[in-house]
């Protein structure tokens, strides 16, 4: 498996500045004093410089929503109960969930991957069983995963991407599912950030001032445990991790490999981008922040790996909500590149020199 | 015609509050832990208490594009020639502008008006004809409009509202094209917010520093001659606004009368607002600021007015663009209200008490 995780890691290039420059030249061209359309401009120049071609589609959208439990939950650090999480498998899957009403909004895909439930969902065809185990362990008393199932959720991730743009998709979004996650997150974020648990920790669904500061003295008993070392990014997400996060890594190294964009969503997803990112630092050109969530970790994340966020919405749901209106407004800056005419088509004057 | 203005203005009631508390009982009925979706619910809950009702559609999306000519222009004040504007309007009915690509992204329609352009457009069914003059007059030098010409092009702007709404538009955008449009918006800023005109004053389409302070003299010259009273908006409007955003005040106005949702753009379309506003300070319910512009006066009319914008993009190319956005995400606000599951149909754990 190490050696699968390798040849991925060998095929993700950084994001060539050439394609930047030439899809800002298209830009200027078009319709607009040059720069007046601000970041649907810089969304198109990205959008080019990954695909690496001159006028890319965008068609085929898709958010992948990564599921699993979380053994920490038997330390109280969650306000619901862990049955949340298989029961809303089932709601994605019926379609009634938030993730389902912005990613038909957005025109996008959802594909739900059971990587971690504890939870027999039998036979489920809409559902993508990939369970590597029922949920990970307790985290503040043992590693929540082993190595081989660190690496199994990865190359899991790895798969989910490649099947997607071996069927077309042209843009992805990460989202997930886990009741407790938000402890293995904040977890991730104080290793790979080096910022104290509290700075990092918050309110999750939305636990009370005792249970948050519960929440943080359990994720700091974790750390004294593991001693998670940042630089061997397998161990601190098999130490302090979870299946899901593990799918999301893996997926963002599948898409960079595949020169496509992965909008993030919020404080779990951006957690898996840490993970990919201490592998593989160039992935952060393929990734496209789409919001700034409520989490007070998410921003010390996300200036962690450079990324500035389209919106500030005060959103704290997951599943890759954030992420399907941000796949929209990419959709909105290739739109503005690909449709929108050049002066010289549409006869109107350019400014004076 | 002020008895038409009257009746229009009589007819504009504050938002019921009543039903933002019933939109929001509904909202935390969702299959989400209460408030997680932001600022997506504030957007559903005020549409909600703009339509009022408990489940209002949001189907059918329209961008009125108002043009107009701006005798400023004399002045040397913009970067761009004045036959731009109706160059402009031929790309917009082409398709080939930048509001009309953004317009398809939200899936919204176009609807264009020549409410002051100086040119002959000739038989253009697309286009709707209501030109009221061939542009403003300089402002710097005499009143813009005449009293009469103000009112006229509100009140075109009151029936594009009322066409609209007996077409069964479900929410609206107000968008501007007229090359000089900036140095009448910002005058406006100055006598209704009370700032000074170099803190409200722009660089518009993009000119340099000596064009800046000259536009800024230009616009304190104008304020100085005409003395506009903040308290007869219509005066104000005569004095130193333009047809397109009198256009847009009307809009503005005709569209809370109709209770629907009015997306707002950026520098020019808030000038028109702050006049409708001046006129009802009620219309505030009913206007949806979708962006913050880089026109560095516009925070300052979305602070006076009291909205806070959605995006913060770096636009600054007006034509309804921002606004067309603002239309997306609103849909996206109305779609996770209107389709998401309640956790009793979804058979999903609430968050124990």
């Amino acid at each position: 498996m190490m050696t699968e995780l390798s040849q991925i890691i060998s095929q993700i290039e950084p994001a060539d500045p050439a394609w930047l420059g030439r899809a800002q030249e298209r830009l200027d061209s078009l319709t607009k004093p040059p720069g007046s359309l601000g970041r649907l401009e810089e969304l198109a120049a990205r959008y080019v410089a990954i695909r690496r071609e001159l006028l890319p589609p965008l068609e085929i959208k898709q958010v992948v929503v990564f599921a699993a439990d979380h053994g920490v939950v038997a330390e109280g650090v969650s306000a619901y109960p862990q049955e949340v999480t298989f029961q809303m498998v089932y709601n994605f899957l019926e379609g009634g969930a938030g993730i389902n009403a912005l990613a038909r909004h957005a025109r996008a895909r959802v594909e739900v991957v059971d990587i971690g439930v504890n939870h027999d969902f039998g036979e489920v065809p809409e559902l993508i069983s990939r369970k590597v185990a029922y949920g990970s362990r307790n985290l503040a008393q043992e590693p929540a995963m082993t190595r081989d199932e660190t690496l199994e959720a990865l190359l899991i991730g790895v798969e989910r991407a490649e099947a997607a743009t071996a069927a077309g998709v042209d843009a992805l979004a990460a989202g997930d599912m886990g009741i407790g996650n938000t402890t293995a997150a904040a977890a991730l974020a104080a290793v790979f950030t080096g910022r104290p648990v509290g700075a990092v920790t918050g309110r999750g669904t939305g636990i009370a001032d005792k249970v948050w500061s519960h929440k943080v003295a359990v994720i700091n008993r974790a750390l004294s445990l593991h001693r998670p070392d940042p630089h061997d990014p397998l161990g601190v997400l098999a130490a302090v991790g979870g299946l899901e996060i593990a799918g999301i890594a893996g997926l963002i190294l599948g898409v960079a490999a595949a020169r496509r964009p992965l909008l993030l969503d919020g404080f779990i997803a951006t957690a898996g981008a840490l993970v990919a990112a201490a592998l593989v630092p160039a992935v952060t050109d393929y990734l496209i922040a789409a919001h700034r969530s409520v989490e007070p970790g998410h921003q010390t994340m996300l200036d962690f790996l450079g990324l500035k966020p389209l919106l500030n919405f005060q959103m704290r749901l997951g599943e890759g909500t954030g992420a399907a209106l941000g796949l929209s407004l990419l959709e909105a800056g290739v739109r503005i590149y690909r449709e929108m005419a050049t002066f010289q088509e549409a006869g109107v004057a350019e400014k004076p020199e």
